[in-house]
């Protein structure tokens, strides 16, 4: 077969194939290409890190334990430390959606540190006589391991950036319950008004949430730190030298700088992912907290005129290409966005994760992708909604206080005094009459104006309590 | 307004009604009735049970706190231990789904329960004199206290229940793993032929997702022991006195027998409700791993000739109405049935979680009917698995002895030996020319039948190692 | 085998089992019901009436083609008329979730017809040779044609009953949107105020999305209305009668008074279910369109002080067990959380659809048993939304208008006279200063008083149009 | 304030900006970038080409209508068109998802068009006095009726693109069922053996599900086909011009070639955005019927040794980094992951078309960013799967009639004859034996080889019909 300029030859059980003379990838990686042109979109990055990381320790450890020469290792450890580092990503071609388990990926790894080795060690991209990518970078390894331990470091990696994030958002909403703990406002329950609260209260609220998410994600990286590399093929470890097989976790675990252990049961490890629907579980109840807040604080800051008008998000764009001057809660929006697309990826990682048959799971590289973007763009999201908008939010607090001054729901706090049914007349009699529940009591003559004050002042229905034991007590004064 | 025979004539805000003369429901229970038609089936009878433990507490704590007569204390206490015994439910009418945060749940809990304790202090139902629903039975509560505290406490107990069932599944895989440790089969990846295995290892693994969830049933335990009793109406706490406030939980926890705290933030709690969805994901890996683990047994049992035929399920019922002698794998079936309800029912609660809105969510009724939906059908699903499956099953060891004899994965313990791409040839060989393995290696003289006894013992490839440092080394001696 | 008191003894494949003497089930669907406690629910009333239909269309089927004598086919066609009429549903003991594709509620049906034709013959219930449930009332039948056949014409009747409610509910919304052409109101996208629009608008915009889910429920009809009946167990129509094959589908429609027909491909139509999963699609996009709309209806009506108060709901119950007078959109709320489910039911039916393999779906049991609470709960939903919210919707006019007079968002229509950037200056004074737009207009003398009042006039303000081909034309007037 | 070298300055509402000298984009392009960064992925090419084409239609419309000049008309249509060409999409930076409903796109788009109309008029990039991004641009538009409209018609030219390739899928499959027409094998429900089928009739199932699959997206086309241009701000058509309301559509639809109505009601087509979530719901139906099948594709090639090994897929690539020789199916895996990916979508997208409020539904970006990504992936896999994989596979015709013959499942012709019991005991017997079916009737005297003959003709098998009218006959013989 005569090759064409710039091209070289290369071979595998399939056949011959040409490859371009300047790529590291080589020929398994470029049927991987072939074959599966589906999201037209890269590998992420951080797992292409991982991934190289993996191949490292799997160096140092073979060697460690004999079975690969001291100038393949170094040669293999100085393409890896390369790609470490940001370089040759662009030599990882293969789509984030492929068959077959990763296999493309872990060959692209694979050939990509065996060229750029070969390179090193003086020889020519494609002389895998000098360094094999199968023998070689891939010795003591198969795909089964590789790919899920490297795809459990990246979410582990993803999830300390989203926590340092979520860590912001929590100090920026405790910060906002601390500036509004004196703004007074109507509280309501299934969008009707209910009793007062303090807008501070609100924003304690929300931190309450997020703080269980952070919690949360604590479990989440427990969830992933323990990886299969050993278990090899179908996790027996077939192939792996047994000094590697106790050694290659503890070597990943050095070299990445993460504390890493290996699977109680690596053939259980190599086949239920069960890990990934948890971590995605997780992210999802996040994704879930986070939504619900955005909505309040768009239904907040709703008008500027005929809305709920408590609170102003930061202007942070025009809002409309045709009504000047309109500014829209586009920061909250935009949570919403990526919760929503947070829960559907949440629905395809179960699937996929079901799917697994026997031996191994076939739809890792779908899980990866969608639990990598789950993660990165919560991570994203919350940076923009905490820098755009939670630390620029005002109050409206005279509107707030006019608001709960005109409610019927403080009728509320005189239940304990005058009993449901009474209370709910006089509500029904201030709606129909427009005229204030204080005024209707008075002229009822039910209570004194002394004693609705006490009973009557907000700050105070904001806290768990009735005057005095008896609430009658209050009425005897 | 004439009322007719065996009715009586009951009023609220709305107006008045007639009511069924010897109901103990009264007339908002009515209405929430007749409002909504939706599923046509009950309310959970152990979230009736949850909720009359609370009124029990609650009514203890009133007592104590001294806004509730000791007469009429004890009247409701007897009243909510009949429900506690499983009396009454009858009386629980209203729809699981159903407009309101559950306030059609709580007042019919209130009328029955008020109904009951005018009848044993010698009152006459719809006398709420005696014993007024909203004064007395709910006092110092609100719909937005109790329904999520009683939705807890109900998950809390479904949840140990599965937790039971789920133990015993990781027994009964434990057992059969040991059962089979020395059956050796073929491992499939990707349902292609891939290396060796024991049919107990494969058990083991099993049990090891199993033992995952159990651990994550925990945590999910952890999700709900906290209750926004004592918050109200939006968690402030307004009308609950502060004695109250700081007890009732303590009672509650007493009476329930269930270890339960105060949230740290009430108003948090009342309108958060990400301890439900986190609860829902957990269930939701729990149900994945399930359905993983019976998709396998489907296939390994597939047959009884043109399948893998390497275990056999035991026959539960006939299989087939026009095939004759025909046995289905039914019971795996009906759990990924459950599994897959599971998982949709995730979405579900997702999305009403999602939904919530300022002081509270609106959408608790759909998310208790799914989320014990979801729990009780697992752990139903998993006592009949058990019960009616996993102990029952045996295997095919001879059969699964000829397929790894007959197989050509095994050539991959030579690769260490020959390199990948020797290997691969001989393995494209065998398969084209119907030859094995070994005889092809014998053939081209790569090994001596003596060391191949000892690289193809299949018993020996079900571990990790190769053989010695060096794999030359074998080839050597 | 000694028999107990009130029991009779059977036998089927797998041994011999007690049965209670009075029931018309028999030793198969004792054993289904014992592999399945999971739901603990009953099988919907229709599939049993549509299983009926289609024993008692075979039965005439095959007695017409010579293969089942007239005697028993009379004594089975009578069996089945008792079923469709309502009779015998109590025997009907499985669970909706069963494993195993039907087999069990199939086999129930072919023992209750049996023993009850039995009966109808003189016979007495388990004595088989007078009518065989496999042999007799399954003749020429399989599960795999008989289930899917029930299910899909079970579909078409809750199609149609929703559909009925859909129409309803369509009218009831144009009725509103005429009533309501008159009320302009803000109208606002992203919570914030927009231009204005007529109320009649809105609610003619929801009709529109209800009119289109109608004509889509059209389609979901067309999509059930092919039947495998004739296939037998694979769709190969294998032990069907040719003549059989040919005149069942036939005998069904007519009897059943549906438009049905024979699938083109009985085998295709046994094994792919995309059916229903388009069936679901369907009734989700409906939910969700009525979601929208029931959350516009708790946010109009929002208040009655502190929120958007332009519509009012009418009052169906006590709102709160703790707030006096609190009156919430109950109605909407419990749309919300039916369309929740729908879209968790259907996320629940993708997956046991895609999980259909080779010549069957195991899964098609709780395909029906969410698909037919999606339909169900969506057409009780409807109705409860018509008769107890739509209808007794009322408008608040004058607060509706105020808000737009009062408003900024109508400097819009001044755009296309001074230009967006001029526009959007005036916008942001008057939200500064609190000072209405009109006056600001007037006081940059950028208009006259005349010229305004034909620009700013609300009710043109919700047609398409400016003034004259030229915009500028009116001012230079 | 002073610009830096290489920037000119620009402003909007929320104040000045630099913006780099040599883009297209302005201003408030660039907010939205720094606001929005969440996936770091690129507006979909075709969308930007669809916003072009409203661009030009509305710029054309406006001036035949007389509110924009012919030269200002002629220089944006000139700037579309490079657009619509391909140039210029390296200016569209904006965020896929991104708060505003759409707003951050159309004004890229506005900015992108003007600047590129300015160059043309012989102006400087910024001088928006030349030509206005609002006021000429987007002259008688909003955001609201351009994104969704463009979304639409990107949305259908995706569609059709889709429809090719599936078009292609059922003609290989139909090749494949006429090639395949005379291969007898095992059919299997619930993956045990059940009665003969030709292997070409499982093809010709597939194609069916494919054919109604191909139906409905010409239904999802029609969805499509109606938009709400002229409808502005919220469907009202405030600012639009009576003539340009009727002409826009029709411009718009002659531009794009494709064949477009404007919305009946474009108030509903503003803020209902029910028509994505039936396309993607009929997408997703095509999903898990593509999905059904390659998991049929799987288990049908599953071996090579110790599987069904019925047929073989094309060798695409190695199947193992660390098993020589070891082939996947790697092209119906990946076909696996994009359904999975759809249908998590689909619950994304019936989420965010929920969660619309009142005029708008502001979660369109997101929308479009899953559907197109679903119908993308979806075509893009079909392509793949026709090309390398299905036009490829061969049969195991042998092994496939071996199977047959050693099956039990045959014994299923034998009913009608002998009855269920009789023919169950058979199978048991023949089970337990290891005996052949045949063998077994012929031995109990129950027919003679002749009888049998014809019975058990597999061929026979797969077609309707029992040997005459009555079964008995062919006993008599």
């Amino acid at each position: 077969m005569e090759v064409r300029e710039g091209y070289r030859l290369e071979h595998d059980s399939i056949g011959e194939k040409e490859v371009p003379e300047e790529a590291y990838y080589g020929v398994q990686t470029l049927r991987a290409y072939e074959n599966f042109h589906i999201t037209g979109l890269k590998i992420h990055s951080q797992l292409i890190v991982s991934v190289a990381q993996i191949k490292k320790a799997a160096a140092i450890t073979n060697c460690e334990v004999g079975v690969l020469s001291r100038d393949k290792a170094d040669a293999i450890v100085r393409a890896c430390d390369e790609i470490i580092k940001g370089r040759l990503h662009d030599q990882f071609i293969v789509d984030p959606i492929q068959g077959g388990a990763g296999t493309s990926l872990n060959m692209n790894a694979n050939e990509v540190i065996a060229n750029r080795a070969i390179e090193l060690m003086g020889g020519k991209k494609g002389d895998y006589s000098v360094i094999n990518p199968n023998d070689d970078v891939n010795c003591g390894q198969s795909t089964n391991d590789v790919f899920p331990s490297c795809g459990k470091m990246t979410t582990l990696t993803l999830l300390e950036n989203a926590q340092e994030q979520l860590n912001r958002l929590e100090e920026a909403l405790l910060a906002k319950a601390a500036e509004f703990d004196s703004v007074i406002k109507m509280g309501r329950t299934q969008l009707q008004d209910a009793v007062p609260i303090r807008l501070g209260q609100e924003f304690h609220a929300y931190a309450g949430g997020i703080r269980r998410d952070i919690g949360r994600f604590e479990a989440a990286k427990e969830e992933v730190r323990s990886l299969n590399l050993g278990g090899t093929a179908i996790g027996t470890g077939l192939n792996a030298d047994t000094a590697y097989f106790r050694r290659v976790v503890k070597n990943t675990s050095t070299i990445s700088g993460e504390e890493l252990v290996q699977s109680y049961d690596t053939i259980d490890a190599t086949q239920n992912l069960d890990n990934y629907a948890m971590v995605s579980g997780i992210v999802k109840s996040c994704a879930v907290n986070l939504s619900k807040m955005c909505n309040d604080l768009r239904l907040m800051s709703s008008g500027p005129r005929t809305g709920f008008c408590e609170i102003n998000l930061p202007a942070k764009q025009n809002g409309s290409s045709i009504m000047p001057g309109k500014i829209n809660p586009v920061i909250p929006e935009v949570v919403n966005q990526v919760a929503f697309n947070i829960i559907g990826n949440d629905m395809t990682i179960a699937m996929a994760t079901e799917a697994g048959q026997l031996e191994l799971n076939a739809f890792e590289p779908v899980i990866f992708y969608k639990l990598f973007e789950s993660i990165q763009t919560l991570t994203n999201a919350v940076r923009t909604l905490v820098d755009n908008c939670i630390t620029g939010i005002t109050a409206n607090e005279e509107h707030c206080r006019e608001m709960v001054e005109n409610s019927i729901g403080i009728i509320t706090a005189i239940c304990p005094y005058v009993g449901y049914e009474t209370a709910a007349n006089i509500a029904k009699e201030a709606l129909r009459s427009n005229a204030s529940v204080r005024d209707l009591i008075l002229q009822k003559k039910l209570m004194t104006e002394e004693q609705l004050k006490d009973i009557l002042d907000p700050y105070t229905m904001t806290k768990p309590g009735i005057r005095g034991k008896d609430p009658m007590d209050i009425l005897k004064n």
